[in-house]
């Protein structure tokens, strides 16, 4: 596997953009594998996604940020830059409570090595998933939060996210509100899986308010975690139908089956660098 | 094609009910040729569908209904009770504004025969849609509606209904919202489709919602006018998938061939007599 | 929980079975709480699942088998006839070859409880999965399979089936084709899961045809094996949209998603007794 | 509404050719509104479509074409070249035979102006037709076809086509196979809906021979019409879930619903020019 640099940035939708950044990478041997680009013109905006081999690359590594920055940034283009290398696996720390369902199909994938990912620890605020976390030999923290000790807790779970160099979050079915401050340390590196098809039934309990509303599709989105509960970008959701037949309980059944495989894309999205968040909506590469 | 008798009723579940009503129409020659039932066992309800060929039933078919309210009336079972004959066609209006992919679409279906249905006009608060109407050879009624003159237009309107024995009303991408009283008069007999998988997006302007709040899927619902908007109970959905390169106006042109779809689909159920409403919500036979 | 008998026949579509059946359950005091019955018009059959409870039922459970019959079978009615009780969970053996995610998906359901199953034993041509086996604490044999040896080994794993009780057989992407033998002994008791839409792309390497033909959309098919290659009854299907933009590894890595659910699904209602199968189609009731 | 120019081409994957070709638009003043490019790394190509504005180029519209052969053909990149104008409407001819939902559905859109085309003409094989030509007042030309008039009567529909300047056909349900000649001479411009998810079920009566198989989902496929039978570069397909209560009228008329959207879809895509054929199969922008 030739190593490879992907950046990602959006900006004000100006002629030439594109034809700067293929020339920059074209000119110093970069061989672009992949780009996918978007002009919102309602927003006036310009989305890239670009990734190109480094092995003949003229620039060194941790000389090209800063290079980049200096074409696109300065008032001229870019207003969120992300760049990344392909050899750097991100570290994703596992947020669960009670359910197994998410937990062990991401340990199951991870195992599988479908991901370019790190899984250094898992935590929780039960103890229940911790024969999961020990059948994959993964560090599992219990950290039980009470109203009254949330703060000093959550002290804790930050701790351990900067002591294992965690570089994003996956609540797992993680069945507590994270506080602002949490959240706000951790910008669009917060993954959740919220069980309605949003911005349908947010909050608590959404399959039993489905069945009251006697819907004839459920859904399972998500999303990255911002100070606004089930209201953060979304990233992906999916459906599937009902009947009258189904009581709560295979509502909530066939919802488990939703909640793994649409975590999961939306991880994989992440993880793979193929995310852009503006104004509270995602833009997701191809 | 034999003619058929089909009811369909709910009750309070007991035991002896599915015996007691096949046995009956076992009894008097009637060949049941679809039997669909379920059980809520949360709401601890009986539901039936049942459809029995009544060429040589030797019941009247004008006493029918009377007896099985008999059996299954008084204290005993049903409480709502709905009784229909094949060989006679339900009355449908149609109401329209200026959008025609709806109509059309059941115009198609009508003139080829696809369901047993009689459509004797078409009513709109608009002049645009005459044409289509005349192309079919329809009556088409403009009768235009102000706040000022709403509740006289809405007797034209209810008017008109009763001079062509109408027995449900399709609003067929609709733009007025119909007084309570109006309502109030053809419960469950009037069907909406509404451009937006309910509940979320409910009222005006579902697609810049959903663009807004960046879904990855939006959606449409058809279903039973009550008095609070967007609210009623539920007869059918679907969605499609969107990504971040579609603009509202994609959102409103990928949105009008799931109006049209699953609009027909709750048609054809309430057509078909497949559908009881109970609680705010809809068992739909299969 | 109480106890339920569950019953499953098809049969000559005559008028009474259905007041006859369900006559026959409440005399017996047993309270019907899941009847689902199909008549195919085409065929003249009468398909029907009914579930009672059985605690204030007045026949002996090993009273009823008999009895029913006599009243159904005799060249009455029925020609399959199929009779579970609920207290007792049908075993299923797994055979796996080197891929886990249908492995993994198979036990965490079986660890959380949602199925009524036992799964006393995992058989394997390879070691690979055995790992996973010892996670979950199930007996698991490998048994290498090649031309000369097939029909012994086939041997070796009948008697593990015999040894164990084993009911039926899940083969969770299991590369290797059973005998005619090993199929007849165990009709409608072998689920495949086969990773393709059937009847499209049958045997070898269905992601690399799919690809080759340009599909727009990819699937999973669940059935039943018979000694006809992937012409088995089909239990589930589901599919997923594709684009230009997968390669072969992201068809079959989408493929792994669709397949362990669409098999999951299957093994449910296989556990569930909710399936008949006739003329190589099955009737799933709901 | 500012005209634009949008190109489509293939070629082998070099180093440079996106620079290239966005540096050149951008020279001459050329404002790029659409860009999506892919690389199929297996089959070493590179695809593009691109479209910009042209009210500022600054080359003459009938020079661009050559230009830009000169800059990409030649040995150099592209083998095949697609160059169109927005203010020129494709013009589009419908073959249809008896069955009215598809062609309905087009005549719709063309009333309400969804889509950037001309409907000129429309040909079938019956004059059942007729009457839905009338009401769009779309000159309508019957030509019936047996085997041993369909040369001559291939030749008269190909005189018609020239005679209206005809871009591409549309196969609305047009039941009969067009001769090897008549395809042909229309490379990637007829475009047929098939009633099953290719490539099951190819050739005639498909949805009977989903129910002989007992499939769980149907679909539809559009695609170009080539010389091989069902054989064609797929465009679109969609499915719809069936069961076991569905008798083979019911699966055609789901099937309808399927054919007249997956056809429309799949006509739009053309109408727009966001495909590009290679190798049996399409490449289809976003």
């Amino acid at each position: 596997m030739i190593p490879t640099a992907t950046l990602l940035f959006y900006c004000d939708d100006k002629p030439g953009i594109l034809a700067s950044i293929t020339d920059y990478i074209n000119t110093h041997n970069g061989n672009i594998i992949h780009l996918d680009q978007h002009v919102d013109s309602e927003e006036k905006l310009f989305y890239i996604r670009i990734e190109w081999e480094i092995d003949q690359f003229d620039i060194p590594r941790d000389k090209i940020e800063n290079q980049l920055k200096e074409l696109f940034f300065q008032n001229k283009y870019a207003q969120v830059f992300d760049l990344h290398f392909s050899d750097t696996k991100p570290r994703m720390a596992i947020f669960v409570s009670k359910m197994s369902h998410c937990l062990y199909d991401i340990l199951a994938r991870y195992e599988a090595g479908e991901w370019p990912v790190e899984i250094p620890l898992i935590i929780s605020n039960h103890e229940d998933m911790g024969h999961v976390a020990k059948k994959f030999n993964i560090p599992y923290y219990q950290i039980p939060i009470t109203k009254d000790t949330k703060a000093e807790q959550e002290a804790k779970e930050q701790a351990l996210l900067e002591q294992y160099n965690i570089d994003f979050i996956v609540l797992a079915r993680y069945m507590q509100v994270l506080s602002e401050d949490f959240v706000d340390k951790y910008p669009n590196k917060i993954i959740n899986i919220h069980h309605s098809f949003l911005p349908a039934f947010m909050g608590a309990k959404p399959y039993h308010a489905a069945h009251k509303r006697g819907v004839k599709i459920i859904g399972a989105t998500s999303h990255y975690v911002t100070s606004d509960l089930d209201a953060g970008p979304i990233i992906e959701q999916d459906v599937t139908r009902i009947t009258h037949r189904n009581s709560i309980n295979e509502l909530v059944a066939k919802g488990r089956d939703l909640e793994k495989i649409v975590l999961a894309r939306a991880l994989e999205r992440h993880i793979k660098h193929k995310i852009l968040v503006y104004n509270n909506r995602t833009v997701v590469f191809g």
